[in-house]
């Protein structure tokens, strides 16, 4: 059996974002630019998606940029709030994904711009106390750079309270939505936000697209010269085909989001019942209540074993994919970040399970088994 | 009849391109950055296009970095060769692609760099002596950027002769290849250059995927922070599927180059001689001689007419997609920088007309009789 628990690094593509793709991958080929009646369909078919996107998350179309993916999209962010808004401070976290936490390190080096951290709560929330203080204490030009739901732990950030306190200090705000893109509503038109991210393959589209929300309010300046694609923010010809795969996995998405919701939540919650009975000394990073935490991930924390090194590599064998940590960290030999940077027992091995909408029972219950017997069996101290 | 003859701006996706793709939008859609079953098939695959693209034009696999496309491409060199090379000085033309172009101004302007422009002789070719002219008058750090196949006009850069002026002059080299990649063939162990760029969609490969060469004596910096993924350059998920394209289609090219040459030449060659017949007071813009010239685009300067506003226009409703010049530029009303650059007489209308390896000598003839009608009846004064 082949067990495929690691959603949050990536996702199948569902079967009628393919269908939906092809006639742009065989036929309908134009270049958007292009005046000609082939690049006019093709510019008509970006527009039409970009509404798509706009109109489920409740923006304006214009406010939709895209761009080859989620991490392109966090660094676009920054280089528009430093090279067009003027920031001159930043405010992170730890445990925010390296395409947030690198950028904001190197902007601030590169422009010398001040760096500071907000607190994590044991839980691994945002101090949002910190937040409020490091906020209060300083009238320099500022982005709030907090991302939505954690991608290794899944805490969500209270999107709306930490908007109306940036809002309240005149700081700008940018929130790494990856994880939560059309796995949440987003109401823009109600949330006072000026950046928030998307990432196709982490709902069943494409790999190679994203894209960027930036309120109207805010204008670019180039992130990728050349030509005037995108508000003139990217330039380069678009991934035709990518960005209709994208429209077409969040359309998917939304239309039974409740029930997909339910769904995952119902397995997850599952899966940390049967891990409960079924491995001795078994605990949870991060807050896993329904109400704080992304549905599709689980962040276990199990028993101290000389071992562990032997963990994933075992479940690998025996057929469940599932990761340490970030996909995008998994090849250097450093722990997790998030995990220091909450400051969990790193001692202890750990395995974060991430489920998706094609998730089923037996297959959370296989995963429990494998786990369960290398407990018993080959992880044996 | 519709007649596609704008394939400097893009083409069809190859059929056999299509077949590669769709197991990887289809099955195999590991993260190639996870360490389990899936990723690591996923990463073997990228590996294994990553070694086909490098063999193609005789590079190190490590020498090829996996972009969003080639104006990415083209960015990512300039930022290498100024945030980790500490380039002070850019030579480049007036009528380099806009990726090309407007980067160097904006990199020269933020990092406070000198901007040179080489001089252009009267058929559109690059200056030699004055290039070495430049380069010899200053010992700052220089880097030459100079496009192998102008895509508006057809010129072709001698680049191993450029290549012999920057190396006496310790200068680096990046040449702007996208209209010259999987056209021509490259050997990168004989030809002496630091970066050069390729683009999927120009040679029947999908969008949104290209590759930046940078020669293995540089390390680089990130440009796009994020994961570790392409050499620590590019930060995000890497475009499986769009990469298993781009190797495909380079492939394809390759394998048959030198019948697909000869054959688009004799188109060319054949459109040229069909207009001087039926067109009075036809010419071309830039050189035109084969070896000079790329021979998948033809610039035809034609008549006066008040009427010119309606050229493309006509065309286009006769079925024929043809091009002003670069679809990069074509949704802005100004007239093309490369014409300009060459100071060609822009109040004679002109037309692009680009070819692939799918086209036939009927497309040809039927968009020649369609010119030519035009200029008898509708474009009459």
């Amino acid at each position: 059996m082949k067990v495929y628990l690691d959603n949050a690094a990536t996702t199948p593509v569902a079967p009628e974002v393919f269908e939906a793709m092809v006639p742009y991958l065989k036929n309908e080929f134009g270049n958007p630019s292009s005046t000609h009646s082939f690049g006019r369909q093709a510019k008509g078919t970006i527009e039409t998606s970009r509404r798509k996107v706009a109109g489920l998350i409740k923006a304006k179309p214009s406010e939709i940029i895209f761009t080859s993916g989620g991490t392109e999209a966090d660094n676009m962010a920054f280089s528009v709030a430093i090279n067009e808004l003027g920031v001159k401070r930043i405010i992170t976290s730890e445990i925010e994904h390296h395409a947030v936490i690198h950028t904001a390190e190197d902007v601030c080096k590169k422009n010398d711009l001040e760096f500071a951290l907000v607190k994590l709560l044991p839980n691994g929330h945002v101090d949002l106390e910190d937040l409020e203080e490091l906020l209060a204490k300083s009238d320099k030009k500022t982005l709030v750079s907090l991302m939505h739901g954690n991608n290794e732990i899944g805490n969500l950030l209270p999107l709306q309270k930490v908007s109306e306190m940036c809002r309240k200090h005149k700081a700008y705000f940018h929130s790494d939505t990856v994880q939560t893109m059309a796995h949440y509503s987003f109401d823009l038109s109600a949330l006072d936000i000026d950046f928030i991210t998307g990432a196709a393959h982490k709902f069943h589209g494409p790999k190679g697209v994203g894209f960027l929300y930036i309120n109207n309010n805010i204008k670019g300046l180039p992130f990728i010269h050349g030509g005037s694609q995108e508000r003139g923010l990217r330039g380069g010809t678009e991934n035709l085909y990518g960005i209709v795969g994208l429209a077409k996995a969040m359309e998917i998405a939304y239309e039974d989001l409740e029930a997909h919701q339910n769904h995952v939540q119902g397995l997850k919650s599952h899966m940390i019942e049967e891990l409960r009975k079924n491995i001795e000394d078994v605990s949870f990073h991060g807050d896993i209540t329904p109400e704080n935490s992304l549905y599709t991930v689980v962040n276990v924390c199990l028993p101290k074993t000389s071992k562990s090194a032997m963990l994933l590599f075992t479940l690998d064998l025996k057929g469940v994919a599932c990761s340490g940590g970030s996909a995008c960290t998994s090849g250097s030999a450093k722990g997790s970040h998030v995990l220091e940077g909450i400051q969990a027992d790193t001692t202890r091995p750990n395995v974060r399970f991430s489920f998706s909408r094609y998730t089923t029972k037996e297959e959370v219950d296989y995963a429990v088994g494998v786990l369960k017997e290398a407990f018993e069996k080959e992880l044996v101290d």
